[in-house]
């Protein structure tokens, strides 16, 4: 009876802390969304609100972190409950970083706005925007439905955004060499590439906590698909 | 008595889960040096060391984040300790990133080898990467001494790092537009000094945690130092 008790005063203080991060993933899915459109339509308004939004981001998951901790402290959890708690915190971990790369990246727009436009980058960025929000949402989808098929399409998935980041870092090359009045605008709009791509991680990652939770399976290491970094073929003869 | 028994095995734990840190850190500290040295030396061997050697320093984090949760389930610590306990997490997570960083940086020296080098930037990289290194250790000492002058000193030097940053961003823009083969080198340099900068920025969190946990007071916001994705001087006419 006693134990009974216990269990669902924990699961009761877990839903409330789940219910935080639901909402954090609510914000960081429209500053992810924001900041890509405040470049396209050169929105600094728009811009601005991304920038300080993130504060109410980092705010939850100071929240986030300590209510687990007061959970664990107080309900002394089992091991598998711990390990619950302890993907909460790390969840909300990759939320907070994802919510800080929308910052940086929604910081470039005011910059960008000043220059020439690269013919097509806006919306490629765009596009990368967007399937990485729709990954987080079924990534969040898969965390409350404890869904390991969804959290491993989110997975293969992140391959895609890889690509993407790949096909625009080429180009941005391209352009930088054709014409050096380029160049500012082009290392601006590569990190705001290189900064969705490593969105598309933490979101991989969130994926990731959901099949270990699930099946127990650590993450396998995943093969990097930015082979920017690596590929030879990248270096000029 | 009791109190007395308790608050000992407290300490014992954290005495642990401490020392697991300053393992950490010093792998982190050694990883920040050979990634700028890999790049100056054109050691592949080496790079591949501080690549390999990531994995160590994530296996500690996951370590210390069981051990942190498992303290705070067995000792129901207080408030003032349950902040201690937490501190440790968010400092072992600010380890954790930097060791990524550098493994970033790693990753490039071999496709960096290939390629003409760019007069003086390897060495103002590895300037760079010194400086973190040596805040990385005066911030890890002023953890373990509870020494709040010592971390606020931390804190006013990463203005340098971000200043050197500043410097090379422009340096490179400089080498990109005199010559278009400088490209792709300088995207690469540029990256690696903005990881070096972003490291500088997770060493000032981990002596703002030393701050807030001695003094109480949070972090105030510091302003940033790097100019370059808001300063307009940067956009060409």
């Amino acid at each position: 009876m006693a134990e009974q008790h216990i269990a669902s005063a924990f699961d009761r203080d877990l839903e409330a802390i789940q219910a935080k991060i639901m909402k954090m993933g609510g914000l960081v899915e429209a500053a992810i969304l924001d900041a890509a459109q405040s470049l396209d339509t050169r929105d600094e308004e728009l811009a601005e609100k991304v920038r300080a939004g993130d504060k109410a981001i980092d705010a939850l998951e100071e929240m986030i972190n300590e209510d687990a901790a007061r959970l664990i402290a107080l309900r002394a959890p089992t091991a598998g409950d711990l390990r619950i708690v302890l993907s909460v915190m790390k969840i909300s971990a990759n939320l907070e970083r994802i919510g800080d790369y929308a910052k940086n990246m929604a910081k470039r727009t005011s910059i960008l706005s000043q220059m020439s436009q690269i013919a097509g980058s806006n919306a490629a960025l765009r596009r990368m925007a967007r399937e990485v929000n729709e990954m987080l949402k079924d990534a969040l989808d898969s965390y409350i439905q404890r869904d390991v098929a969804k959290a491993q399409d989110v997975i293969a998935r992140d391959a895609d955004v890889d690509q993407m980041y790949n096909a625009l870092f080429r180009e941005f090359l391209t352009f930088m060499m054709e014409d050096p009045r380029n160049i500012t605008a082009c290392m601006h709009l590569h990190f705001m590439a290189k900064n969705t791509e490593r969105m598309g991680d933490h979101v991989t990652s969130i994926a990731e906590q959901v099949v270990y939770l699930v099946t127990g399976d650590a993450p396998e290491d995943r093969p990097k698909q930015d082979v920017t970094s690596t590929d030879r073929t990248l270096a000029p003869s």
